[in-house]
């Protein structure tokens, strides 16, 4: 059976101050009318049920996730007794679900991605998790790069190996980190290169296998939460040991049949503020509005408020987010920078608009 | 005996959205601790009582004006019954003063401006203030310009006619309209044209007189006001018909023995939020902070908040003001157009946050 695990851990520090600790950005709605975690879940519809999804979150927000995700069994919302990366997540993930269904096959996704349209998205999940189940191997997803970005993964495409439902799987060649912008022109040219989407696909068997033959003492840590059936105790005794590295470093660079198939539809990791505003409607001055807002010469700006007045006047290419108790003020090409005055937050330790 | 008319009507609109209807530039602390009507009452100290003290408003702030001038009698405290320009006003000023002290001389100030040092200010009034007893005439102040200012008027200096106390009196040459550029810079260069500061001084029966020979309407309506000794009906039918012209097209630019005396002083008529930078410490990037602020990577901005977090990224040459139920944005250089933004609320009718 096709079970699916989302990774829920994020905090969204770029999405600050709409972003809290409390409600990380998986837990907003700024991209739709749902949360974004739940967002994910539907998406899935009639591919994996919510009855064999599994979350894993912070234990901050646990609670928070189980009222976002009324379909998801509560006990299926795992709460991680600290952060420790994603070959500790997907582990954990695979043990659980290898735990109820020792054959199962799962589909490892962000919780908070855009992905559209849904049917075409499980289309592609459906062929990679048909291939998992009949011929093995670690499956990833490939978007078409539209322009030369720097923020991502990116992976080599190798030669086609076979089809799956109609859809072509590759080989993937390598994968390469973030590059630098000549790099990623390069790559953009080429043709041969995607971003790598953070989806992931296998039976939960094979990625168990997989990390303990890369990482031995991780695979032993998670062979003792599984042989535990999900004992709290061994939980929070074993996980927070484990060493803390990507699944990328740990599995994919090194294993030897990792396959790819391609994107059929439109994905977006909504990485910033400066993502938010392609998800509305913009006036005649390029401005993207959601609450009340007036302006006089005002353009190409991205304006959140709730139940409160922001004006502005001659500004331009500016992120205004205003809260009940904070407010941004932003450069649209310095998005990515709010994650700094989060961390300066933190270090002050201003807990109350944390 | 010397007599204050203190003109407080200005709405401030500049200053939104901390100036509102109900409390206008005047009636804020935007530099110094007290509001700036107090403080324009506060530099008077030892030259004219606070019982000597007559102020205009609107009759929506009359009541706010008496709390925030507890020295000054409140029946001196007058509410218009409409804004008819500075013309009306000082002449209805005027008409109070001469029906208590029918010699009187008076000094008339806008109520929100900043003047420091306070003493050389009183001493230059004084001296405009004797020789206004002893000669009559017209008085009128002028400020050295520091910049080719295009948004003041400017007075032509003519010969120096008398000295007063120490301090020369100059015959004006003329009054000049706020200028273009090249003009301000003109007169900047010549050394021969000061800022009109909008202060004056006379005998009370002079400028009644001045006003009755250059506008005999105007003076018959005030005759009618002074000679009902105060009688609110008569005030609310005469004053509203009265025409509306400044002082300045109606009486200054036309009388023939006006004189000036330059500031020694100090002067700001803080017409927009770029000034009250200057009131507040400036950090090393040049920022100049009211509240709770936090900023990665700003510079040269100007940020009041009360009681809530304002944090930016990026930015330069902004003014954020945040208030309980509006927040504003504003490139510095565009600190004057604030006023069209509160037009465009008008117009809308957002009574709630006007």
């Amino acid at each position: 059976m096709l079970h699916a695990l989302i990774l829920a851990g994020g905090s969204g520090k770029r999405f600050w101050p709409l972003s809290r600790r409390a409600t990380p950005k998986q837990l907003l709605a700024i991209a739709g009318k749902r949360t974004m975690i739940a967002e994910t879940v539907a998406r899935l519809r009639g591919l994996v049920p919510p009855s064999r999804v599994h979350v894993l979150t912070n234990r901050s927000t646990v609670a928070a996730m189980r009222k976002a995700l009324p379909g998801v069994p509560a006990r299926q919302i795992v709460g991680e007794p600290e952060g420790r990366d994603t070959t500790a997540a997907i582990g954990l993930g695979a043990a659980l679900v290898a735990s109820r269904d020792p054959d199962g096959v799962m589909v490892v996704l962000p919780a908070d991605h855009v992905i559209e349209p849904a049917a075409a998205f499980r289309r592609t999940l459906a062929a990679a998790a048909d291939a998992a189940k009949r011929e093995g191997g670690l499956y990833v997803f490939g978007v078409k790069p539209n322009h030369p970005a720097t923020g991502y993964g990116y992976i080599q495409r190798g030669p086609a190996l076979t089809k799956s439902r109609g859809v072509r799987v590759f080989k993937v060649k390598r994968f390469v980190e973030k590059p630098d912008l000549a790099t990623a022109k390069r790559y953009v040219a080429d043709g041969g290169f995607l971003w790598n989407a953070g989806i992931f696909c296998w039976r939960a068997s094979d990625i168990l296998a997989a990390i303990a033959k890369y990482k031995p003492a991780i695979g032993a840590a998670l062979e003792k939460i599984r042989a535990s059936k999900g004992s709290p105790a061994v939980l929070n005794r074993e996980f927070p040991r484990i060493e803390k590295i990507s699944i990328d470093y740990a599995v994919m660079e090194k294993a030897p049949d990792v396959r790819m198939l391609e994107a059929a539809w439109g994905w977006d990791d909504v990485g910033s503020w400066t993502s938010v505003a392609a998800y509305l409607k913009r006036d005649a001055a390029g401005n993207s509005v959601a609450g009340d807002f007036r302006g006089v010469d005002v353009s190409n700006c991205l304006v959140l408020s709730d139940g409160h007045l922001v004006a502005a006047v001659g500004v331009r290419d500016l992120i205004i987010v205003r809260t009940k108790d904070a407010t941004l003020v932003c450069h649209r090409d310095r998005a990515q920078d709010v994650k700094k005055l989060v961390d300066l937050l933190e270090a002050e330790k201003r807990e109350a608009v944390l």
